[in-house]
């Protein structure tokens, strides 16, 4: 097994090993452009990680690891253009950069080739994973909608917003997962499980990462804090509070998510309180613990050694006690 | 063998059995929308007809056939946006009757889709189909990029639109055939073959387009006549035409495509004058007449019946004489 820090210098070989220079340009530079941007490479890291865990090789996973990292840049960059985004990563975003034009045409592209990494596995497996490639990559598309349609509604029931992040972000984490097993060649059982195991860890990712927006440390948190309370974002804080509220409190809620004031730090302040108030912020810390041991739990009936199910263990408890 | 008519019911059919009522109906409604406004369908008939001339029942190719249909589709939603065009087909475009955010995010969906009919084939076809797949959609891409890439360049060259016709609309055709002919399992050598018929054949098709945009008869032809010289394109006829044109000649064309009059009469009478004035329309025709007589060359040798070569001949003869 390598170290996290360790595959992601692996993930980075490869892909600029990949890097060739294509024509158009116009086409082919907003590609080398947004993956050379950085990110933390989590997701093809679990790719990585799963098959030395089930017994491959890392080097044949990474094909399929690139894959989802490409397919994930190309999420982005069709989402920045969704939600008029100026900023990916600290830099431009494509659309920003480019024009709306190359930000469509060059995510399109990212789609057909991440599809393509796919070819350099025989048959049976390109199959494997080409199939779950697709049902994953719909399900994200299903997911974006569901955000999309969510801003525009006054009711969000609390399953319906797991479904959306299910879908929007956590299928991805299962799916980078359940990729290296399928390519270690592990016991079916084996493949459900750690694809459980991925979408439960991504369920907790994602909520915690509605956490830290509002509570997380403004000196190490990478994006501004309280930025989904100055979008008005329905998150699993604002609806825990909806649930939880007392009618005033209900209306004073109400209120903040109705209002875009210029100075926003009383606003994000205020709202910081009703979620602490209300209990919704604990309810949050709740339910993050709670993916992550389902996900844990996952590991008992995984036929793997104790010493691989302490990797993995160690891996969510890393990545769910980040404060930033 | 089937007649064209019989083979575009099978797919209109086998398109209605497909059609599933799915959620969020805000990702769905705008794939079944454009996939109901109709549209001659000559990609799946191609693939239909490249199956039975190889020996298999149309049937095992309807997937294969649908996903060319869709992805065609996908790539009309996504050009349509790119291009402002408010109309497809006499109808509202998908990014005018909803918004920019469902063209895009709809237009990806269907991408996926496509992939997934070929799920319906066993793994080697599979492979081979997504393969062929993947490669003409990365070159559908390019081809779109150099399009969008000439509209702001002073000189194109013949040799560089013939490439960026071969990508944008070609390369479909010629996959759409050779589909069928891998779902036929036929040799390889008639695989290459009827890519190449349909790669001809298929620049002929846009070439036929470009000639009848200027020279078409305005009661049968679907577009508006003289759409492409009031849009100030580089067409086929207009690089002739700048190719074989006197000084003076040049500098009336030069002159005339860089005027938006808002009454056009004027002006397209006067390009189509220059057009056949100096050659270009003539040329055109002969280029016509040549990709023609290329993909009916590819027949020769194609290991099949005479009278599955008179089929395929008759088929492209159909095709070249529209005049509409």
């Amino acid at each position: 097994m390598h170290s996290i820090k360790q595959y992601q210098e692996f993930i980075n070989e490869y892909q600029a090993s990949q890097q060739v220079v294509r024509e158009p340009k116009n086409l082919y530079e907003p590609i080398s452009y947004i993956l050379g941007l950085g990110g933390k490479k989590i997701r093809p890291t679990l790719t990585l990680m799963a098959a030395e865990i089930f017994g491959a090789d890392y080097k044949n996973a990474l094909p399929a690891a690139l894959a989802v990292e490409v397919f994930h840049n190309f999420s982005l960059i069709h989402d920045d253009i969704m939600d008029a985004a100026p900023l990916r990563r600290g830099n431009e975003t494509v659309h920003e950069k480019w024009d709306l034009n190359t930000g469509i045409l060059s995510g399109d592209a990212m789609l057909i080739l991440a599809y393509q990494y796919f070819e350099q596995y025989e048959p049976a497996v390109f199959r494997d994973l080409a199939k779950l490639f697709s049902k994953t990559a719909i399900q994200v598309c299903e997911g974006q909608q569901w955000d999309v349609d969510f801003e525009n509604r006054d009711e969000v029931t609390i399953p319906e917003y797991l479904k959306m992040i299910e879908y929007k972000t956590a299928v991805l984490v299962a799916a980078a997962m359940k990729m290296g097993a399928i390519i270690a060649a592990t016991s079916t059982e084996n493949c459900e499980l750690i694809y459980d195991f991925g979408l439960n860890l991504g369920l907790a990712f994602q909520l915690q990462d509605d956490y830290l927006d509002a509570f997380g440390d403004p000196a190490t948190f990478g994006k501004q804090v309280g930025g989904d309370i100055i979008e008005n974002k329905k998150t699993y804080l604002y609806l825990k509070a909806q649930e939880f509220s007392s009618p005033p409190q209900r209306e004073e809620l109400m209120h903040l998510f109705s209002i875009h004031p210029v100075d926003t730090n009383d606003k994000v302040a205020s709202v910081k309180n009703v979620f602490e108030k209300t209990g919704a912020a604990e309810a949050t810390q709740q339910a993050i613990t709670d993916f992550t041991m389902k996900a844990f739990e996952t590991l008992e009936n995984m036929q793997i050694s104790a010493d691989k199910k302490a990797i993995l263990r160690l891996f969510g408890e890393k990545l769910m006690s980040r404060n930033v």
